[in-house]
């Protein structure tokens, strides 16, 4: 069942690396960092859940090791947000927007990538929010900040969602492109919805 | 000499994954974090230990992945903990006693799973360490706090000394029964009377 | 042509890692933590890169768990400086000279063992600065700090300029003497002017 997954998820993937590394590098400017700390939290932010996905199944050496392209984007992101990106602010809609698809594609990534190195349906969810949220929460470490997945509007619980839904398909056997759409469409939709709607889980 | 380590011993490990969680959970609920935040906050605390483990000795995919039983009690201590733990505070002295036999348990469960990768010694006193206040610290990062295993009274010198001694019992070649019994009574005893009398390390 | 590190380099490793060591401990210090707290972020600082890097590209078990050396020598780094380093304050010129020679020492080794995992060549450049940098990110993330790489004058950046270095010698099939001596002596030498003169990158 594991072909691999169709061109335009590659380059999907590419665009949420690519839009990870914009928030983390804006993050870096609104906290009056430098120039190599806006590359550092943009790398990061892009590529921190992958890497920790990779290091935990043993993926090695990590793809962004291997093929450039993620690292070369994040870090030419960051360099031009810097420079060219003043008057972005974090919370302008198309960047949540396209946060949100980022969020999906990442979800989606983490599960295919869980499932082929044989992880228990649990794992799969773990890796796959994991490879969605783990660079967020990395670079929130960073710069001492509580991170998203623990405070915001249903960020997570989107990319758990996507996750489940990926489980489902997979159980129901569907084709793999319905599978693949609908999990970024569920993740991505799920947490616009959420953000625009306001919506919250319950808080303690 | 590495047989099994004996069913009792994972049902205990079982048990620490549990507390853990719950303590994890609890802290998401005094930072008013919401379920999502209590549910990460479980399963961080519970498992980061032994993934950052698993991660580092290349035990690959790491054993929370395949056997579900670790994942799937965390989060559902984090739910359970979240709707009806409202009242338990952190400083409750069945909670810390719990706990402290969860960092018995994890201290020999690390240490035992170096030993077999076939670490030095030093490198089983890191990794019992590591399995033990590993998850506690990430969960004290995630929160932008600064971990017990660096303020509290003895709670990362207890492992330790429970670390140390397995080593001794592994040189004097002991009864595998008699190790793993000793480093969990050292450990959660020396946490335990420390806490009761307040003993702590010398301080700068 | 990857030969093994010469026996100098083998010694300044070990040198950069008792220097990491002692500015861990000193932190553990001006935060009043205890003597258990002065070790972990000796070992954190001293070892947190390196291990990282081990995860990331599959190097199991890292050389620090079969070479007991480096985290005896962090060990016993983090006790004395404890004890006998009350007066070391951690702006000492000496210290930050030795950290830079840390830096370069740590640039290089990084550099040197990602080339030999195969790894491309932006992934040598990362490799190289997670492990300078990755163990001060670490224990800052510990104490709740934004660390150096992220906002101090020209730190992460003098080991980026190593990294480059490297890749340039090992393009141009240069001596590996020649290649190991210049990366070392850029990066520390970066390190240094900044500081002497206070070189910054442009900020947000």
């Amino acid at each position: 069942m594991h072909t691999p997954l169709p061109v335009a998820i590659d380059a999907l993937d590419l665009f949420g690396t690519a839009v990870f590394a914009m928030t983390g590098a804006l993050r870096a400017m609104s906290k009056r960092l430098d120039l190599m700390g806006a590359i550092v939290l943009a790398v990061v932010t892009a590529l921190g859940g992958g890497m920790m996905r990779d290091a935990l199944i043993g993926r090695h050496p990590p793809a962004a090791f291997v093929d450039q392209s993620y690292l070369l984007i994040a870090i030419a992101v960051g360099v031009f947000t810097f420079f060219w990106g003043k008057r972005v602010r974090e919370q302008e809609s198309w960047l949540i927007a396209f946060d949100a698809i980022g969020l999906g594609v990442f979800t989606l990534v983490g599960a295919w990538i869980a499932d082929e190195a044989g992880l228990a349906p649990v794992g799969i969810l773990f890796i796959a929010m994991l490879t969605a949220t783990g660079g967020g929460a990395l670079r929130a470490m960073l710069v001492s900040e509580i991170p998203f997945i623990l405070k915001k509007e249903i960020y997570a619980s989107a990319s758990l969602l996507g996750a489940l839904c990926y489980l489902l398909m997979r159980y129901l056997q569907a084709d793999a492109s319905l599978m693949i759409w609908s999990v970024i469409i569920i993740t991505s939709g799920m947490r616009l919805i959420a953000w625009r709607c306001n919506i919250h889980l319950p808080r303690a």
